[in-house]
Parts: C-alpha cells; sequence; structure tokens
C-alpha cells in the first residue's frame, strides 16, 4: 500500500517536469496547471532540507506548517545570492537605508509623523518578540486569543503565572471576553497583564475591522494601569485578499489616528517578511514599539537572541527600500508592502493566486468533505484554512490523515492547547496540482470513515 | 583631526588594492602583506553591512567583536551559493547526513561509542544555548568564571537568583574557588547550581588542561545533588594554536574516558563552526547532551528560539560532512576539526596566520606599550588577546582608544561585569597591515599618555 508513497520528492519533481499533467491517485480529471511558465510564482525544487517536506516523513504530502511551496521573488533572490558570494559571513547590522525605509512605511500606512528608527528593535524570528512580549508582564498574566499559532501559547505557559484563554471564534462575544479576563486577572492581584493579539489571525484567517480592534483600545484605556503590553503580531498583513472589503488596520494605525495614546504606549508591533514573501528560514523580522520605556524593557528581557542575517537583511532591503517615489497610487494598509516596491508585482501576483487556491479549497471541501469536515472560518488573509473535522468523530484526525492517507495537516490541539480539539490546519499555498492531490485525499479520507459508517450502520 | 579618518571602508579598499603598501599614518616602514594571493585566506570586502565595521563609527578601526576580517573558505561559500540558488527560505532542517558526521566527530574525538544523533539540540546562535542552560537551573545559583564573554555574566543576571563569580586568571585557585561557590550556594539554600564553563577561555584564549578539568569533574562529583548542569562553551576549539604542547580537551571528552558519569549526565557541550570558520551570521550553532532527561527539560526551556538557517546549514555541512575517511592520520581532538575535511586546508593555514599574528602582536605590545599596557594572557587558542591596560591610569581605556586614536578594542568592563576594570580585548583577525595600523595606534595612544605624563612631571 505505501509503495506508491516511497519517494515523494522524486515524484514531485517527476511531476512538475510532467506539467502536473499526470493526476496519478486518484484519476481524477487532469489537474490545470494554473501558473504558467509566464507567471512570477515559480514552484519550489529544493526539499532536501524543508522541514515543511521531511518532517512527517517522506511520504507524507505537506500541507501544515505555513511556508509556501514557491521560490522567493526574483529580485529577493539576486539580492540573497549577491550577499553570499560576499563570502563575507560575520555579525551583520540592518543599514540605515533599511531601517529609514521600515520607518517610512510605518509612517505612511499609521499617518504617523513621529515615528523613529529607535522604534524598531531586529530579531531573527517572530517568536522570540512574542516571547519578549510576555516576558514585559515579569511573570503576570497573559491573554491569549485561542485557536491560536501555538508559540502564543508556549510563551505564555513558559512565562507566566497566569493565563487566559479567549476563544476568538465566537466573534460576538470577544472583546466582553477579554476584557472579562483582564478583571479576573485583576481580581487574582495581577497587575502586570499583557494581551497578545495575531492581526489578521492565525489560523482562521480573520482580518480584523477597525470597529473590532477600537474594542481593544478601548479596554486598553479602561484598564491602563493593569495592561503593561499589547503585542500585536501582524506578520500575515500583506496577504490579504480583498484590501476594499476587509482592509487590514494595524493596531498603530489605530492608536495613532484615534489618539489611543494608553494603546500606543503599550505597543508592540512584531512582523517579518517571512510570511508574505516566503523567507522565514533567513531569520529577520522586527518590532516596533514607540514608547522608549516599554522599548528598553523589551530589549532586555531579550539579550538571549540570535542575530538577524546578512541574508535577511538582503531580503528585507531587497522587498522594503523603495527607490522610485510615487505617492499617487493608494495608500499602504501594512507596512510589508511598499509602493513600487521591487517585490509588490510578484506579491500582486501571490495574492490573487492564493486567493484562487482559497476559493477552490472551499469549494471542493464543501463539495466533497462537508459537513464531515468543514471551513470553520473563510480566511481573509493568509494562506491557512481552519477546518473543523469533528463530524469525522476521529479522536485525531490529523494523525488519521497523515497515517492513513499521507496527508500532513497541522494538527489543531496545539492551538487550543488542549486534546481532542477536532480541529485541522490546512496550508493551501502550493502549485495547484498540489492542492489537488491533497484535497482528493481528504476527500478519500472523509470518503473512507463515511463508507465504514455505512458498514456499520449495515451490520 | 578627524578628516583623514572619514572613510574608512573607502581608504580600506583603496588599501587592500594598493597591496596594503601604502602605510598612510604613522609613516612606517611599508608593511608586509602576509597573504600572498596563492593563500587560501582572502580578505573581506564587504563592510557595508558588517557589525564589527560599523558599530564603532565609519572612522574606527576595528578589533572588537569576535569577527575575522576574512572571507570563509571556498568549500563554504559554494556551498551557501548553492543553497542560496535555490530561491527557497523556508524552514529548513538539519539532514540526517549532518547529524551523523557531529556525531561520528563526538564518537571519535570523545572515544565514545554510544553517541547517539538524538543527544544533538540546533540553536540559531550560542547565546541562545546559554540562556538554556542557565534556565536549567530552574532561577538556582550559577557559577560564572570571570573575565568572561559579556552574555555568559547576561545569561545569570537574566535568569538565576544568585550568582557566583570565579576568577580564572588566578590559575591555582580556580577550582578552589569553584568548590567554595558550590558550597556558598549550598548553604543558601541552592540546590540547583549550573556551572558555565568556557573552553579554550575567551578573553583569555587558555586552553584547560586535562588535569585542570579533572578538577572540575571531581567537584560535580562531590556535589552531584545540587549541581544541575555544567555548561561548556566550546566553540573556540578549532582555533588552538599549539595542538602537541597545550591539546584541547572537551568536557565530554574527560567525563566519557575517566568514567565521571555525575559529569556525563550533567553535561551540555555547545559550539558551533561560528569562530573557526568565521560564519557567525549564518545562525547555526548545537548543543550535545547525553542524558536524556536534561536534554528534555533543556528542549522545553527554549522553545523561544529562532530557526537554524538553511545557509547554516549549508555550511556546516561543507564543514563537518566527511565523505573521504582516511584513519590513519592522528585523531581529532575537537569535533568542528573533521579529517579531510574540505575546508581542514584552510583551518590550517587560518591558525599558522592567526598564531603568527599573535606572536607579531605580543612583540609588539611588549615592545611598544608595556608596562602601561601588557598583555595579560598569552593566547593559547582563539585570535583574541586579553590586555591590561590599568597602566595607563585612564578610567575607560577603550573609550580612550576609540575617541582619541580611533582604534576599536572591546571594553574589558563587561567581561568582569563591573566599572573601570582597566582591561580590553583585542582581536587580531586581520590581515597583517590592518593589524599593523591597529598596533601603531596602540602605541601611539600609550605614547601620548606617556607624553602628558612627561609634561607633567616637568611642570
Amino acid at each position: 500500500k505505501n509503495q506508491h508513497f516511497k519517494d515523494k520528492m522524486l515524484f514531485f519533481k517527476a511531476w512538475l517536469s510532467l506539467g502536473g499533467s499526470w493526476h496519478w491517485r486518484h484519476k481524477m480529471k487532469p489537474p490545470i496547471v494554473y501558473m504558467s511558465t509566464s507567471s512570477l510564482l515559480e514552484p519550489a525544487t529544493w526539499f532536501d532540507d524543508s522541514t515543511k517536506w521531511t518532517r512527517l516523513g517522506a511520504a507524507v504530502l505537506p500541507f501544515w506548517v505555513a511556508d509556501m511551496d514557491f521560490k522567493a521573488a526574483e529580485p529577493i533572490q539576486s539580492a540573497v545570492c549577491r550577499r553570499a558570494a560576499t563570502g563575507s559571513y560575520g555579525y551583520a547590522t540592518p543599514s540605515l537605508k533599511l531601517k529609514e525605509a521600515i520607518i517610512a512605511n510605518c509612517r505612511e500606512c499609521w499617518n504617523a509623523e513621529s515615528c523613529d528608527p529607535k522604534w524598531i528593535r531586529f530579531h531573527p524570528g517572530l517568536i522570540c518578540g512574542l516571547y519578549q512580549a510576555v516576558r514585559l508582564a515579569q511573570g503576570g498574566g497573559v491573554i491569549v486569543p485561542v485557536p491560536i499559532y501555538p508559540p502564543f501559547l508556549n510563551a505564555a505557559r513558559d512565562t507566566a503565572s497566569a493565563i487566559r484563554l479567549v476563544d476568538v471564534s465566537k466573534e460576538d462575544s470577544i472583546f466582553k471576553n477579554i476584557e472579562k479576563a483582564v478583571c479576573e486577572l485583576k481580581a487574582q492581584g495581577q497587575n502586570q497583564i499583557v494581551i497578545l493579539w495575531c492581526s489578521p489571525h492565525n489560523p482562521t484567517g480573520r482580518v480584523w475591522r477597525r470597529s473590532e480592534l477600537e474594542h481593544l483600545a478601548n479596554i486598553v484605556r479602561r484598564h491602563a494601569d493593569e495592561i503593561t503590553a499589547v503585542c500585536s503580531d501582524e506578520v500575515w498583513s500583506g496577504l490579504v485578499f480583498d484590501d476594499t472589503k476587509t482592509p487590514f488596520v494595524s493596531l498603530a494605525e489605530l492608536a495613532f489616528s484615534a489618539n489611543y495614546t494608553d494603546l500606543l504606549d503599550r505597543l508592540v508591533i512584531l512582523t517579518s517578511p517571512s510570511k508574505t514573501y516566503n523567507v522565514a528560514a533567513l531569520d529577520f523580522a522586527f518590532a516596533v514599539i514607540p514608547n522608549d520605556s516599554l522599548r528598553r524593557r523589551y530589549f532586555r528581557v531579550g539579550r538571549d537572541q540570535a542575530e538577524c542575517t546578512p541574508l535577511g537583511l538582503a531580503a528585507a532591503e531587497a522587498i522594503l527600500v523603495n527607490d522610485q517615489h510615487n505617492s499617487s497610487e493608494c495608500r499602504r494598509r501594512d507596512i510589508l508592502t511598499p509602493h513600487n516596491g521591487k517585490c509588490e508585482p510578484w506579491r500582486r501576483e501571490l495574492v490573487q493566486f492564493l486567493q484562487a487556491n482559497r476559493d477552490y479549497t472551499i469549494d471542493f471541501i464543501h463539495n466533497h468533505c462537508a459537513p464531515d469536515v468543514y471551513v470553520a472560518a473563510i480566511p481573509e488573509a493568509s494562506y491557512l484554512i481552519w477546518l473543523d473535522c469533528n463530524g469525522l468523530g476521529l479522536s485525531n484526525p490529523a494523525a488519521y490523515f497523515r497515517d492513513q492517507f499521507y496527508l500532513g495537516l497541522s494538527d489543531g490541539d496545539p492551538f487550543f492547547g488542549k486534546v481532542q480539539s477536532g480541529f485541522c490546519r490546512f496550508n493551501f499555498a502550493c502549485p495547484r496540482p498540489v492542492l489537488e492531490d491533497g484535497l482528493s485525499r481528504l476527500a478519500a479520507a472523509v470518503e473512507s470513515v463515511r463508507s465504514q459508517r455505512r458498514e456499520k450502520s449495515l451490520q
């Protein structure tokens, strides 16, 4: 049975070389290759050291960790290769040019006059920043929205003395519950509270509305004495699908525009080109912290970090430093997508491609898998889709998909910090043939459960 | 006065293009370029984003942070460029080949049959590992040898409740004082003690003798209930000058050979190719921890880390994976220098070059700067030299050198965790002309203090 799956890497390369027209397993109609050769998006071809492609075993087709199966944009590749070719791999420092580009973007997106390059703290990765933000509570209380990318929960557990989880899938009560959590922590005597936030949200892909964020800002205003910091992970902001219907609003933009100074003084904005531009392993991320004393404290609790890499800095410059200025275009909504940026055509094509993949995925699941597996939230951003698999009645659907159908999804349990959630996260950032294969495996898994059910009911 | 120093980068490039023969400032004899064109060592030429070359200001010639002014060995450069050219910069996993190469090296160097790839934990940098080791004390006590690379002290301060510093420059009493510190911490009620160790030592360049390490092992044996972990940072082990006179002995080798099981079960060996092969910013380091439960705990307290980069993994493979096996040569002394390794010729040439630079530096300082500045310890390894500048009678000699003579040394104060130590650390890993310029600036600084002294005594 496993014979066919033995060498995924070889198979996948062969498959791509055939233009994806050999749809080998489920004898469905030949998949359409959505990326023509003229496309800016190139499928990745290096899987030997890829965590996504190796961690779950060679046989499993991976739709889990947040990596895309595409090469980085050409300007990034050239910049990284140029920097690599210098042969100098010693400690590297972000250039003034890069800092100024970041701050220029912040200024424009947040409509903030006073932004300063000093506000930036560079990180080798976002998780470092999350932990630093939680350490600002000095062992106090942390409020975490769930379901959430698991390092949020790890950061809280490894550092805080009291944790409150707030279910963000119940959209009408999120902010009421956050305030309730703040009050509970205060009643417990916690007077150093950190609120973790993820915007757009991972795993639901929710783009928070301005009106929603105002609730958060008002909570901070009302409990300013006890809330030490609000950490907003905005790493997905460059991958919003419908910018006119659900425009991305940074917590910083809100804080500046509506004069939420309490929020502003507690704000840690975390971001990185890692997700939008698929450069997670170049170890480059950054925090923007407007308040001086908060930033100094933040720095002190993060002296255990590795360095940013010069390759990551080169990539960031290729993305963020924009030599041509053309202010006539519409205003930027997030600090990772500079106007006329060298990688902007690539990013726009990517977002379009991902949106088509998203729609395909939603349709497919609706037609072939629902109600046993259904889309719990339609992602308004990101390339992740949150699936409720409770209808299958399995204790661990992710393990079932992986072991029986060689389909690698992220197990939803760590996103809640509990077992048997029955949820999975599905990553649709791959060439269409791979996506079709993955979805057909999902359909086969669902069908298998259904047929077992039928057999049982006949007995 | 500052005019000449304005654009160091331009100057330095021009200077190298002239073969280093234009010795611009002190009108000394033209420097000899010790690296001929046939040399494997190539001077670095990229300074735009170099922390070493920019942090202290463009005018300052840098001899501080532990970076060498050489490009990486050619096999590393090709491996990094090849990996960069794939355009795939997603999360990367160390290959089995790399893990097996590391463990094969461990097995040979430590003469240990039982080494296992599971023992390895990968890090984006050594400092992450230091902090994790200190967190094993769970807020307990930490013993730190001083003077020491400052992150050792930061790790202790940021994490431990009690710290004991032991002066390692007093060679006859180090181990007595370490045991005294253990006893003091025990008397305080600390029953989770971590001992930090640096071998070869930074900043003194001391290669610890086997007999010395046995003292340490015996302390661990006598206080096994209270000593939780011994963390040995062995990142300088590949840069030992006289391997026959002062062979490097890993704490792991000692633990295996003399059956120090107490030590072995508490051991965290930290290392990285970063120093030996000058690849610090590729974010690749690793810990080897033989004890299962210690390793599990170590993993749990380090979930805040960034990832290793695929470029770092590629470099590590170029260094450590050795396809030809030839066991006839002498036994390896450290796990970073595989026999017939592709980068071994480069490393050997480097060590020879550094040894010549070391001798030149010691001679020069002895002849021109002593007794006001003298070599506090002759380095037996590394490219760092520890200078006692107390004879100058300055409150901060490093600031004086930097501001008055555009000479960038590491201030010794953070190595002791106190102010006004009067020490500096000097990095001699640079082309000879740069070294000569730096030393002549040092001599000029000393001469300036002397002439002021003479003037005063005449008044």
